[in-house]
């Protein structure tokens, strides 16, 4: 697994998904730099070598294939770890589940960078106190209203209806995520998702996952990934 | 087929390669109101019956299964139109490339709608201008150089290295979408992508897509869409 060091970011749902499959898999940017890790290793991966490169982290090698894109990772790894059904409406349905929650990743991203990636929060804050509050007013309702009814059309426990998958590795991380970013809203909204946040809760108590949650494995959420937690934003 | 019937939008995307395989399909939101079509007819059919409910359009239809999220109806209708190889790496390339063009289109978008999605442009212009200008400056070099990138490793003629797939059927619709939504800019980059800008010309003269072009059916680019011309956000 190819993805920048320090941060939970876009990689976690990765991570999520390899550890509770319990999968052996090297993490390129935490290995020292002297053997090719760090964030200088996942750049220089991004550009060595034949065949197709991705456009960012997260990818992933696997038997000599890179893959880009964090869904496009998960539709991979799913049927391999255990954590999808084998069948193809079911695959599709995930799927479509986790380009939803991208959509709402890069939402997320963009209420604290809501004008340039390469510029710093602090040269954007003015446009992204407005981002931010259109964001908590319309979209993470909607987002997140849409996700529990989803859930409880699939019978309330998982997000597909049958084992647990991916999708639902991913609504715990949502949840987490909103709740570091904007724990004043988090709180008001969520008691409208009391399915969602009962899913959230067993994520959480899955035993490998437990472990990995516990572990130094898992960094913490910090002002430099995408769930970032500025108290003005969060009205 | 289920989207906005006023614009090109994310569903020009399917509508390219439903056209260019001449595929048999039903565009709901062209059809009269009367008969379940118009905006209202596919806003219906996100919120009734079973099964898993897209969170936006475009989605399509297809033997009962209801499918969402653009690059998720590429991956379902390109192997069945012939439109991306078999063999599974393809497939992944081409999912890959997809979600890049997904993320780009998210991005074009946002020039015009940086604070909020619900807001008119000219309630959001001011910080539609910095956004756009960051976009043309970094942004739009950095997905179109990568784009020229993976043609050129790739062969130079397919975005797969293979026969014609919906990617390079998406690389025309950027190519047209950018050249409408920032002429001027667009001029100036392009001359750094002149495989990029072949294969575009190249499907352009594909006999179905041709007709299609040419017909009533392709809706002219407007500031309803993703890609649209504001002439001052053009730089």
């Amino acid at each position: 697994l190819f993805y920048w060091p320090g941060i939970q970011g876009r990689g976690e749902f990765v991570r999520l998904a390899l550890e509770d499959a319990g999968a052996a898999y090297v993490e390129v940017g935490r290995l020292p730099e002297a053997v090719g890790g760090g964030a200088a290793g996942i750049m220089q991966y991004m550009t060595i070598g034949s065949g197709p490169k991705p456009f960012a982290p997260p990818y992933l090698e696997h038997g000599g294939l890179f893959i880009g894109q964090t869904a496009n990772i998960l539709a991979y790894i799913g049927p391999r770890l255990d954590l999808v059904p084998a069948d193809e409406p079911s695959r599709i349905t995930a799927m479509q589940h986790a380009l939803t929650v991208a959509d709402l990743v890069t939402e997320v991203h963009d209420t604290h960078h809501p004008v340039a990636s390469r510029l710093h929060y602090e040269d954007q804050k003015p446009e992204a106190l407005k981002r931010a509050a259109a964001f908590i007013k319309d979209r993470m309702p909607k987002y997140l209203g849409y996700f529990e009814r989803t859930l409880v059309e699939a019978g309330g426990e998982t997000m597909l209806g049958g084992p647990t998958s991916y999708v639902d590795l991913e609504m715990f991380q949502v949840v987490e995520g909103l709740r570091y970013a904007f724990p004043r809203a988090m709180k008001r909204i969520e008691k409208t998702t009391p399915r969602l946040l009962a899913l959230h809760g067993r994520v959480a108590k899955r035993p490998r996952l437990e472990s990995y949650l516990a572990s130094d494995r898992r960094l913490p959420f910090n002002e430099d990934g995408i769930f970032r937690h500025y108290p003005e934003l969060d009205v």
